[in-house]
């Protein structure tokens, strides 16, 4: 088999969030009656129901009005655009950044995660990444023929940290890693490292000369004011590591393809050669309306927050009512992962199962490490109402389904 | 040196059309004043001469309005609009083909380039190119680790073909090229391939069992009325082959980021695994633009073509006024390959001293391909008087830097 071949043959989509329909119907074991009840796709959030932010359509027809200077900007976005947020995210995450060097913008974060990985990640390298995390990691770092070496977080039962085994880190590092990536908070438990996990991180990073790739996608939505840790922002962190972040997800802007990265320069002008090559630029209109972004009316962002803790809070007690389920409670993102008793049939064709019979979507736990097999993933930025009563036709489904 | 390292290292960009900005000044061996006018950009189209298509706007405007279904759609496009892509495509270049399998919706055509490329190059497999041809092509074949055959095209003298080496193509097949690439319209020239040319390319791959990507992005501005051969409708076509199209050239769309590629669905479905780790989708607003696409009012592209052949028709003109300037007339697209008689200075640098002497920004020769030494490019979908003046100062410019 040719190289491409078998690459693509690992590069799966099938069970990936957003592609149900495209699965084929009737192939699993279906118990039962179907549910009534308002359909949920839990695979990603719902902008009907937390819309994108306040003035982002205008800003979007401010700028394609601007004409031929906002549809053909610099391949690493527009400067005056990464001027002001550089600005911004200097502010948000306490790190410096120079606007012409250290920022690039992307088509999404997910363009971002794409760029810095094919950036740093040469045939054979040793890639570290954690398990469970998000699923594209994996994928990214066997399309770039990376050597994948997966970190485990024993996140389960705790409050007080991420649970990364840092020890397993630093032996990945002594062995020959040149690259950890990870996400904070986590997807998909939604939980966030402690400082102290930050501070070794970092520490081993630099002791080891390691590049590293923080994706703080979801770091604007932190629940019960915890403290966040920005790796971007400590003394001792290594030069050689860029973070991503986007507005695709508390802001609701994922439909205009928004995201950028900040760090090294060098690591951002080889993103830019890649951009160059793979679609130019962030589209050039949607590039303006990231002038919404960190611009949030008075009081906007927490209250979004705070109407996401309380979908958590609801969703949560009906989860665990039932007898040998368990998630960690979300620290931040809009993500809760949780975990099932034994079933008669695999993770896999339960969550099919569940959106045949019940009409509700979400994403097997394999899909974040092969280990989640008694696991699922809900993202519950969704209507409340709706998304209450999709977890109780879940759990019905569920008993169709347990091992006795 | 790392494989990134050196990978990265030969991927340049400070040439690339639209990154001049970013050149540093006064590198360049600058002899005599600055010439006064209006600055004109070459290096792409201008949209501010040749607006986006009308209704462009509306229609983005109505696909943020519906909401959640139109920002998250399948990775290879919204279904609904596929199916009316595959119409229209269907019906422009006679061929075949499934909404459901054989097209794909990418961010640009250089997203369905980079697509089309990752999905079918492996680690050392040969991918011929032609010379000239899109500078991206090498880039892309370097940066899959493919193996670069370049195929040389004699277009300078012909009217009637555009003068690609089959003989040279035959051999490259034979000894293991296992991907052709072209454009057509070719990008620079702007010539069209003979019906002749395209019957033996579409012979020559499927002989050989060669995979086609063949790159139409402005197969809907052809002059003069000249007949133009889409390989994709022919009957002896591979069936291991791509199209890719886009609405960012004679449509002026660049700014919303879309294309599409459409063709073998093995490929296709490649394509989107890739897109979903790439950059998830086409921004999905952006999509909704589509439906304009195709539905031009009455007269309007009639209209659009004939103002560049007029352009065309001027700058030929002026340019082969002076003695030891050529260029092939343009015959599809808005491209003029120039080339110039012996300089003092590198076509690089001259490029440099143009563009600071005289606001006149053009794209080096050498950057389709190492032997292009003499050659510029221009788009000249421009302004028109401001583009003739322009040219006028570059030829000024020119004199200064002619070999006595």
């Amino acid at each position: 088999m040719s190289s491409v071949t078998e690459k693509f043959r690992k590069l799966g989509i099938d069970h990936a969030p957003g592609q149900e329909a495209l699965q084929q119907k009737g192939s699993s074991v279906l118990i039962g009656e179907k549910l009534e009840g308002t359909p949920v796709d839990f695979s990603h959030g719902d902008v009907d129901a937390f819309e994108p932010l306040p003035g982002s359509l205008d800003s979007f027809v401010k700028g394609y009005k601007a004409g031929g200077r906002q549809a053909y900007t610099e391949y690493r976005g527009k400067e005056k655009i990464r001027e002001d947020l550089a600005e911004k995210l200097s502010a948000f995450t306490g790190s410096q950044m120079n606007a012409k060097e250290n920022i690039i913008i992307t088509p999404g974060t997910q363009g971002a995660l794409f760029l810095a990985m094919g950036s740093l990640i040469g045939s054979g390298d040793k890639v570290a990444i954690v398990e469970p995390d998000y699923f594209a990691n994996r994928k990214l770092v066997e399309f770039f023929d990376g050597q994948l070496v997966p970190i485990s977080m024993d996140y389960e039962g705790k409050n007080d940290r991420a649970g990364l085994d840092l020890e397993a880190l630093e032996k990945a590092f002594a062995d020959g890693v040149k690259l950890f990536l990870f996400s904070n908070p986590n997807n998909p438990t939604g939980v966030i490292y402690s400082e102290k996990e930050i501070t070794k991180i970092a520490d081993l990073a630099k002791k080891y000369g390691a590049a590293l790739i923080v994706d703080e996608l979801y770091s604007r939505q932190i629940f019960d004011h915890r403290n966040y840790t920005h790796l971007c922002a400590m003394a001792e962190r290594p030069d050689n590591m860029v973070t991503i972040i986007g507005p695709s997800k508390t802001e609701s802007l994922s439909g205009f393809r928004l995201g950028a990265a900040f760090g090294n320069k060098d690591i951002i002008l080889r993103m830019e050669k890649l951009q160059a090559i793979v679609s130019l630029r962030a589209a050039g209109y949607s590039q303006a309306v990231l002038e919404q972004w960190f611009c949030e009316p008075e009081g906007f962002m927490d209250e979004r927050i705070l109407a996401h803790q309380k979908i958590r809070d609801d969703l949560i007690e009906r989860l665990t009512k039932a007898q040998g389920v368990s998630a960690r409670k979300t620290e931040g993102g809009s993500y809760l992962f949780v975990k099932l008793p034994p079933l008669t049939v695999e993770i896999g064709e339960f969550c099919k199962a569940v959106r045949e019979l019940a009409g509700v979507t979400v994403t097997p736990g394999t899909e974040f490490g092969p280990q989640f097999t008694s696991h699922f993933r809900i993202n519950f930025s969704q209507d409340a109402k709706a998304a209450g009563e999709a977890i109780d036709r879940l759990l019905l489904i569920m008993e169709r389904y347990r091992s006795r």
